[in-house]
Parts: C-alpha cells; structure tokens; sequence
C-alpha cells in the first residue's frame, strides 16, 4: 500500500482555531483527517505532519524519502522564499504537488513566485480545503 | 441542472494529433468526453469550445453568462499576455478554474505569470488531462 | 460633412446589460445614440463599431481610411497590449482620439501604460461615458 | 453659483509670450479668459491662479477648499514628481480634473507617469487649450 | 514539389497603398509575385496569406502543418506581444524563417524583442521587399 | 537650556481642521502643544514650525543650525522625494529623528523608502501624534 | 494587568558580550531588565524571548496570542526576508511594534525594505537600547 | 556687453559658513566675487541668486529670458529630481552650463543622473570652485 | 567594381578547425571562399579580415571607409557589448549588414540584444554560413 | 592547536547516499574524514557540524566563536537568502571561507548571488569534495 | 615642469577627417595642437597619444604612471563599458580629468553613465574642442 | 607531463610594483614563480602569460589548445564585460579555473558577476597569491 506524507508549511497549525466566522471552522485536524479518508477511499495512507520551521520541513522531507510515494505539501510563507525545502525536493527524488487554500496569484505580488513550483509535479490553489483533496487525487492519479 | 463551459484557447486543437509518442494519443476530442463524462458523474452537464481567437474566446464567455454556472478555462498562451480574457471574466462575474496541462511554473519565465489567476477562483496545473478532470471535481465542490 | 468612427472595444457590449445598480444602466446602446446626437449637433456624422477581436478592430480602422475623417477609440484592455493596433493608427493615418470610461490611471498598474497614446491625438479617462462626449468634442475641435 | 479653481503649474506662465510662430499665440490671460468665459455659459465662476513653486500650489489647493466646488488642475511638471501636491488633493477633498496641453503619454518616458492621476477624477491631455474648456465641461458634468 | 506558406501578419495589407512617396509603390500584391516568382527559380510553390487577427494566423499556421514543409513568416506587431503564434509554430513543428521589412532593431526598444525568433530558424530584417526574397532564399537553401 | 525646532512639512497644517470623525480632532495646534509640555517635562523648550514649500522647510533649518540643539521632523511627502532637504540635514550637521503619524511602510510602494532616514538619528513611524512624542523621547534622550 | 510579549530575533543574543569597546556593555539581558523595569512604571509584565530560529519566533507568536496583549518585536534579520513571520503577526491578529536597534534606513540597500511592518502597529528604529523602551511606550499609549 | 546669470540651488548659501577645516573657507559670497572678477576679464557681466527654493528658481530662470545671454548653474539637489526646472530651461530658450563643486559620479547612484543636463550646453563637476571659473570661460567661449 | 569589406569578429577564426561532427567542416577560410565566389557572380570583390581584437575591428572599418562600398559584418561577441563599434560604424558612414551564423535570438539572454543592429542596414542570423551569402545578397541589392 | 568548525548547511546530509551512480559515493561522512584528515597534516583539529536548520546553523556559530579558530562553511541553499546567517558570521568576527561542491556561477540565476560571500574571506566553488580541502588549506594559510 | 599625457580613446582619430560641413575642419591634430599651445602657456608639457585599442590605452597608462603628472582623457566609448580602464586608472594612482566633446548626458542612456567618472577628478563634456581645453586648466588648476 | 597556461588579464602586471606598504611586495613574477614550483612539485609545467588586452587574451587561449591541458585565469576586470573570453573558452574546449586575488563578492555590485564563470570549471577568490596556488591544486586534482 502506497503512503503519502501530508506536509504542512508555517502558521498552518493555526487554521480554525480563530476567527472561526471568517475562516470557517475547518480546523487543520479536520483537514488531515478528510485526507485521511480520501486516502482510504484511494487505497493510500496518508501520514500528515505540520511545522514552522523550515528545517523540520527539510528534516521530514528527507526522512520521509524511505517511506513515502509521494507527498502533498501546503509550504505556507516559505513557497515563495525558501531554497533550501525546493533543494531538498530535487535531493529526495519524491514526487510532490503543491496546494494552497488560497488563491496566491490574486494576493500580493510577492506570493505570485513560487521557489518550489518549478519542481513539483504540479500545483492546485484557490479552493480552500478542497485544494487539499485535489491534491490527493492529482498525486495518486500520477502515481499509478 | 447546472451547466458548466469547457474553455479552450490557443493551439490545444492540435492535442493529441501529431507525434502521438510524445505527447500521448490523448486528444482535445478524448479530453472534452472526459470532462462530459466526469460531468454526468457529478450531475452537471458540459459544453466544449475551443478557439484559436482571443476575440472568439471573449464572445463565448459574454455568451455563456445566460447559461453558464461555472467554467473550465484554459487559456493556453493568452494566459500571459491578455488583459481582455481578464476583463471578460470580471465583466460576466462567471465563476472560473484555470487549469493547464503543463506546470506553467516549471517552463520558461514568461509562461510564470498569469494575467487570469487573480480573476479567477484558482488554479491547477501540471497533471496533463487530469487537470481539467480536477477543475471540473474543484469547480463543482465549490459551487455548492 | 465629415464622418467619425466611433470604435469600442473588448467587453464594451456588456455596458448596463447586468449589474444596473453597480453600473448604471447606460448601455453601450445609449452611449452610442448620445454620441451619435452630440455628433448632429456639432454637424458631423458618427459611426458606431464594436469588436471583441483585436483582427476585427484593425479592419475597421483600415476600411475607415477611406471615409472616416476621424476617430473616437475606447479600445478596453487592448489599450495596453496591442502594438498592432498602434501600427494600424499609424499606418491609416487616420485622427484618433483615446477615450477611456474609467480613470485607467487610478487603477492596477498594468493599466496605467497605453500603448497606443503615443499615436493618438490626446487622451481623455475617468468621466463615464462624458468621456465619449468630450472626446468627440475634442476631436471636431481639432478637425476644424 | 458654483465656483472653480482653475489651477496652472510651473512655466505655464510663459505660454504664448515667446516663439509664437511655435506655440502659438495663445497666452496663459487668454486661456484663463476662455475658461471663465466658458464658465459663464454653464453658470460657475472661474478663479485662476498660478504658481511656479509647489508650497503655493499646495497654499492654495488648501485656501481653495473653503470656497471652490472643484478645480481644473495642469500641474505642469510637478505632475510627475509631487508627492505633495497629491496628497494635497486627498487631504482637501477637491474634486479634481487633471489637464494637460500636450499629450503627456507621447512624449519622454518620465512624463507618462502621473503621481496625480490616481487622486484626480479623470484627466484630459492632447489637445492644446481645448484640454482647459473640455476640462471645465467634465468637472461641471460630474458636478451635477 | 515543395510548397512555402508565405505569411503576413496585422497591417502588411496595407503596403503600398498609401503614401507612395514615403513606403513606395510596392505593394503586399507585389511582394507576394515577387516571392512566387522567385519560389518558381527555385523550384518551390508559394502560397501566400494575410490577416489582422492573431487566430486566423494560428488557424493557417496549423492548416499548413499538412501541406507546407515552411514558412515565411512577416508577423509584423504580433511578432513582439504572441507567445500564441510561438506556441502554434512549436506545435506544427513547422520550419519558420521570419522576416521584417525594416529593421526592428533600430526602432522603439518594444520592437527590439521578438517572442516568436527563439523557434524559428533565423531572422532577417532590414532590407526591405529583399527581406522576402532573402527569407525564400534562406529557407530553400536550409531545406535541402 | 536646550532648544528643539519641531518641524513639519507638507499638507500637515491641515490635521484635525476636516473630517473629525474620520482623522480625530487632534490639530497640528494640538500636537505643537503636547510636544511643547513634553518638552518642559523634559527640560528642553520646543519651536514649532510648518510650510508646505520645501525651499521654506530648508530656510528653517539653515536658521535653526544656530540655535537648536536638535530637530523632530515629519517632513510629509517630501519624505519620499527631496534630496534638497537631505543634503540641508548633512549641511547643518543637525541631529534628526524623523517621525511620521502614520506607518508609511504600510501604504503605497512609493512611501516606503526615505530620502532623509538615511541622514537622521532613526525614524518613528504608525503611532499617530504619539510619534512626535516618542520623537521628542528619543531626540532627548540621544542628547544627553 | 496586561502582558507583552519582547521577542528578539536572531543574533541579538550576542549584544554586548564582545567587543564592548565597539557595542558597549549593555547585553540582551541589560535590554530586558530594562523593558520589564519600564513596563512596572506603565503597569504591564513584560516576558522576553530570544530565538535565532524563525520556526521558534512564529511558534512563540502562536503561543503568545493566548496570553500576551501585545509584542515587542526585533525580527533581527528575519526583517527583511521572513513573510512566514508577517503571516504569524497576521494570524495571531496580535499588536506589534517593531524596534531595531540601528537605523536600517542608513545601512545597505536590503535592509530598508521591512517584510513585517506592513502588518505592525508601527516601526521605531535607531536609538540603541532606547528603541525598545520607546516600543514599550508606543505599544502601550496604542493599547489604551 | 553680455550678462550672465550666476544661479545656486539649494544649501549652496552655507558654503564655507562652517566646518572650514573640511569644506575650506571658500564662501559662496568668494565664488561669486570670483567668477565676477573673472566676468570683467572675459568682458561680461555677472549677476549671481542663490535659493533654496524650486519656484524662486524657475520665477528667476523667467525673469533672465529678457536680459541673460547666458546662465551659470549649479542645482544642486534639484539636479537630480526637478523636470520643472529642465523645463524652465527649455522654455526660456537660455544658453545653460551645469556646474558642481564635487564630482556628482563618484558619489551616491542617486546623484549620478542630471534631468537638467539634456537641456544644458554641457556639464562640468568635481574641480570645486573651479567648476564655476570653468563654467563660466565655457559659456563664454560657446557665446561668441 | 565595388568592393566589399568581409569582417569576422572574435573566435570566428577557430570555425571547422575543431569539433567537425558538432559545427561541420566549414572553415572560415571556406566561408570567405564563397562569399568571394558569390561576390564575382554578383560583381562585387569581397576582401575578408578576422581578428579577436575589437581595437583591430575598429581600425579595419576606419582604413575600409576610403575603399569599401559596403560591409558584411559577423561581430561575434561583441555584437552585444561593443559601443565603440557602434560609433565607427556610425563615424565611417559605411554601409553594413550585421550577419551571424546562429539564430542569437534563440540563445542566452544576454545575446539578444545587439549595439550595433541599430546603425547597420539590417541582421541576417540563424542560417550557418548562408547567413554570410544572404547578407552580401542583401547588401549588393541595397546598394544598387 | 588551532581548531576549524566545518559547517554544512540544508540537505548536505544525504550526499552520497542515495544515487550513488549520479553523484559518486562520497558522502557526507567521507567529506568529513578527508577534511579531518587533511587537518591532521596541516597541524589543526577539524570539527564538523551540519544542520538543516537555520536557526541551529547560527547557533554554532555563536558556540563556536568561543573555540574556533575558523570556518569552513558550505551553506547551501541559503547562501542566496539568509541575512541572518550573514549577521553572525560578522557578529561572532570569525573567520569564514564560503565552499560550495558545483559552481553556483553555472546554475540558476538565483544561486549566482551569495549574501554571506561580502563577509567571508574567499569564496571556492565548483570542485566537488575538493573544494573542501582547498578550502582548509585557504583557511590555514590565512590564518598564519 | 609638469608633463600631461593627452589621451583619446576609439574613434577620435576620425575627427574633422570627414563630414567637415557636419562636424567642423576641427581634426585631432588641430585639437592636439591647441592643448600643446595651451600647456605652455600654463607651464606644462602635454603629450598626446590615441588608440582605438582598450589594451593600448591600458599599456599607455601604465607606461605614464612613471613619466606623466595627471591626464586628460576622452575615453570615448569605453567610457560606458570599460572597467578595465577604471581599474588602470586606480592602479596608476595617476590623476584624471575625463572629457568629451558632445554632452554624452543628452545622447542615447547607454551613454548617460560613465565607468570612469568615480575614479576620474572630474568630469567635462559638451563644449566640443574647448572640453579638452577645459580639461587642462581644470587639471593644472587642481595639480597646484 | 601535463602544460598548464598561466593567465592573467588586464592590470596585473603592475602587482606589487608600486605602493608595496599597501598591496605587499609580491609582483606578478613572484607570483608566477610560486605557481611555476608549484606545478613542478605536482608535476606540471606552467606557462605564464600577461596581457591588458582582450583580444590577445582570446589569441593566447586560441594557441594554447593545442598544448595546453588546463588553465589558471585571472581575468581582471574582463571577468564581468567580456562575452568574447567566454566564447573563447567554450569554442576552445579548455578546463579553465577562473581565480581573482580579491574576493569580488564583497566589492562592488559590478564586479559581483562573472561573465566567464558559467563556462569555467570553478571559481576561487579572495585569497591574495594563494589564489592561485589553490587554482592549481583545484585543476590538476580535476585533471586527474
């Protein structure tokens, strides 16, 4: 059975837990587990993980190299400033696809680049939660 | 039931019909039955058009405001370069997925930016024909 | 009696058909028989064109060099794209003054910068559809 | 009875007092003569003023918003540089109506900015002392 | 017998029909029998085509992907704005030389820029009519 | 006893005078005053000045070179724009702390950089009148 | 009574424990008796932090808007690069003030743009140690 | 006998007044006693202004069109920033040389492009006082 | 008889010498023999000259002015750097046409623009050595 | 005895561990030994130190410079971003030489600029394992 | 006595050779000989020397750095790209005045810079042949 | 036995011949001498050659492919202008190692780029004299 790592970038942990009026109250334990279940839908595991730091990222990456198939990875801030997690993509060989919640080619300027885009499979953005599940369902789709 | 338009812009005619052992013997033709065949599994139906012509592209958005409750955009090349699809999408106030065949972000620096993303509710790229299946799938969760 | 092409262009067709009560309900309809009125008044006669397609509005500037005596163009999101429809300005020879309904100044940069200013006669923005009015205005001014 | 502010930047004092055969011999008295002229015909009065130094331009969009409705404004060359005199704008809530003789968006690349733009109501340029009496006519149109 | 596609981009209809004494009397009718002819020395058929519209470009381009073995290409402004008509040219795998009556190079800095250049197999601008001539020659002599 | 020049530029003669509900009732008489009793507070006598020329702001601290022993600044607009008023800060060997009402680095791109910040003892910025007495602090405070 | 929360970012852990001829001889914990002194006299605590890992700062933001009615905050160099720090400030929806001990202005070029301003109260940069104790005032005159 | 305009932007009146052991004990009264006396042995008279002031610049520019042959000038800071003062040049039609005590390129980038040397006869900077005795045989030589 | 200047620039003279399976067996001294062979076809004597020195290039094109009626010139590398080879094209009034043997529009970024295109008659580029009998072509019909 | 930190920055830890065939058999480990090793000889002890981890990098610097004589530092991917790790390596005033395995100048334009290089000593790129031991032996000849 | 190289960069050596209607029967001979003249008049022997080479213009100035008590130098259009000749120049310690015949801030922007001016004493240009006279007194006038 | 060319650009041969108190007494042939022992005790000889001009840098790399089997470059200030030295080390085949005595990465920003590193093996700097010796450790142990 194929196992996939759900990765989560910085301030992510906070999702739900505030301002539930306007953010809604899908928490980010909510979301693991709705990937959870897809991923049982899918006949896939899925092994979610979340850190604010961008060394933890690079650290899970690389552990996760010899056990997962592929990985879903929301990289929060760091998409767009960080190097390193896009050299440790490159360096782990995993295959990985790239979500966001947001919509990030309609904010600021700056959250248009992404560092990691250029060597992912691929990248899902805009639909909140669902980004998520799309993502899923984009890796495992390549996968076979 | 809800009727979603299947966009396509410049050049995606071709898909498919030559050097089938590059780029697959998917065509534009299989792509559309596809989406109209994950449409009926999700209880919308789908209409197809493709055109070379921004200006044709522009009249078939205005068209489909009477009609449409969503739409499947992929605006091939005119993605970069036209402010007029932009305005065509604001001035019907449809609701829009941007998808591509290709990882956009992984090619050449000009093919980075896109003019249509901020108007548009997100966007999917880099899973080949599986991006308009994921489009159809996000635009449907979301019109609910 | 001198003749004027009046020149609208990408997306200027939806004026007033939806969201009355954001944009008025002065449709591209109105705008066009008060222009056509004003033009009786100043003794000129006016000859309304609308195309979405950029092709389109270049054969009507070409075809209009046999008649027009002039031109008022609002040419939408072309205004900051197009290098053809300059050339074509140029290479007709033809008067044309730039109008445009918004204050395009005011808004994204992107639409700050027209193309085709360069090659009108002058500009005039941010009055609604006064700005065709005054356009006109403009021109026969500086036709006499 | 509503009354203007018909506002002239730096060197606009020198119109038509030198090289005639150039500029013509139009002089800044007889561009403020046609505008209050033009201002009787549609019942406001007009009161010009003009400075060469940006402190009495912004002294005097100050003053002004005590007694003017609006104001006709060619900042000259402090159109593209003055920070100020914009906020100027935005501090006295004038309505404002940027004008220009030349066509600014045709000339050097430093000149097609404008920082007073996004502040005005609209702007008109191109079109020689006309730009002034079809500035009056936007204003006092958008007054009603 | 090898058959040439000989395309004309915006605007070219227009050579030769107005100000003689600036452009000269050659017009698009003369250049294309002066091409023919020479593709006739060379042994070559010459079709040629013109449009305005930057899809009808791409619709002949793709059209001639199963007659033509390449193309002369004049894309006149849409050479500086289209990475659709550089995607159609990728996507026919059609040998383009493209070529330019006055040296692009020499005038506006937004001229100096082709998109479509980087996959076509050279360009030559400059010379005039002899540009045509030039390209036929060049590509004749690469088809061998 | 020490004396401070409280210096303040462009368009701030206008605080508190319009909108109350929407900028507060605080007028520059108002914050002059509260920086002046600070000042005693403090054991140094404070000098207010405002213009909105920037040749006048440059005067004041030409003059002031001889008898104060320190200056706050909100030099406004000028802030972004005048090397006159950099140079006069170097050239009278004047210590400086800039202030601003509000945080400049969260509005338009072009409030963000300072001409002057480099020549001043440090800057203070989003506090509202609070600025000029952390101002005030800080200058006083770097004097003894 | 409220709590602040004083974060330093990374290096400052270093002050004053070299070269005190150059820095002097006030170290981070001179810094933070200091605050905390100075927020008795305002009535709140004041709780310090130091990290020099961006993931410990935003974890500390995180635990922070449980507890804390406001940050004073040194991003240290993270200032200028970290937008996964800006997000943090944004969702904990905490008020920060930011300090910086020199004045960023008046060194290199990629020290004067702040990533996190733009979401902070405020910025206060320049005077030393003084900086934090005017935040301190700043944070806590805004609370009121 | 020609007269000449000796004309000094802004901060160029504390020339010498402080810091002698840095700047020398060269005043600006001494320079301007100096390039007269150096008038008298070219044969020309010479009328020096000095402002801090943008506007009195440009009113003094205006006023020497009816009596200077020509202008000595040394803009200081406005150098770098004022189109209104090129703009005076060009509109007075005065013969213009740019001097500068220090060698403006090998100081901050900033002050390495002149708006006014376009529209000068030439430029000359870095010899100190010598600029203006420099300046001043170049404008007289060109004069004759 | 007119006479023609054949100008190779820096590493043209290594061609064919290495390397043949990758850039073919055509050595420089090949292409100078047809071109001089096309020449008598053509009527013209062709007199070729190579160096890697760009003092030598300038010096070549300075002695050419006062026998040469036309030149053909490859600058290699420093078609994209060299300024002073600009001004002696410019200073010895010759007429040329730059040619390459790779299409550089398709290469670095760096080899897309080119100093000298704007003072020479035309560019022929991307065609191997054809490029060089295309540019005598092109140059012999624009001398007639 | 002298003693040299040897640092290693993100993703250096899986050298050689995986694609063996592609990047040699050298890991991390081996690096090490030879390192130490060609300390030995050199009469200083090496010891080394990697993390993924930003914040832990800057840490050891701090450790070190209680200890360490100088660094050996191969930073990785955040040789192009970390201000931070610039700002220790001036405030710990250790000696650093910057190595690198590939030669960055020969990758991706955002791997050409280094922001630690400005406060290293030197910087060595481009020769695998041996730019570590040329490195050491850099270091400690400096050093002497 | 002083001894002054007089030193012309590419190009010069054409002056006043050709065009005389255009550009004055001034040639460089003339233009050395006025500076010889010149220099005995103000007690210095001046040696001119022109090369069209940057090599030889290095050489000379290497060779004069034992001979030569400043230069004057018109590096023509190495100006804007030689940093080779900056690094002579600073190598040399020799003192430089560079001068040029047009005002090289009114030509095209590549011209605007100047690589030289920050290592040069100053700069003179735009007073054809009197900027080399110009040049000296600058020079002699700054060697007392 | 393996030649190694020794090279050296522009400015280099006046090392250590002046101003020894400030750049040492170590002259360019002191430098080639410890190189030329060096390569004996690595069994290599070592060929030195200097020149301030490019093309006879380009000559030099020319004739040494056909003895030599690497190359130490320093390349002065042609290392950020010079495409030609590039071309040449491509179109050469040479293994070269570019050296620098100085580190460019902390000068200024124009010499931070390396038009030749991208085609060179490695780059080292910053090392004074040992500079070099490092480059020849680095290429021989390449080499091996």
């Amino acid at each position: 059975m194929a196992t996939i790592l759900l990765l989560h970038g910085p301030n992510l942990n906070l999702l739900g837990t505030r301002e539930p009026q306007v953010y809604g109250s899908t928490t980010l334990t909510n979301i693991n587990k709705m990937v959870i279940e897809r991923g049982k839908e899918l006949g896939v595991e899925v092994q979610p993980f979340q850190s604010n730091s961008e060394g933890a990222l690079i650290d899970k990456l690389h552990e996760a190299r010899t056990w997962a198939n592929g990985v879903i990875f929301n990289p929060g801030a760091y998409t767009h400033t960080s190097i390193a997690l896009r050299d440790a993509i490159t360096a782990t060989g995993l295959l990985v696809v790239e979500v966001h919640l947001s919509n990030i080619h309609a904010r600021e300027e700056f959250r248009h680049k992404s560092m990691l885009a250029p060597v992912c499979l691929g990248q899902i953005c805009g639909f909140g939660w669902r980004s998520y599940l799309l993502g899923l369902d984009a890796l495992v789709g390549s996968m076979v």
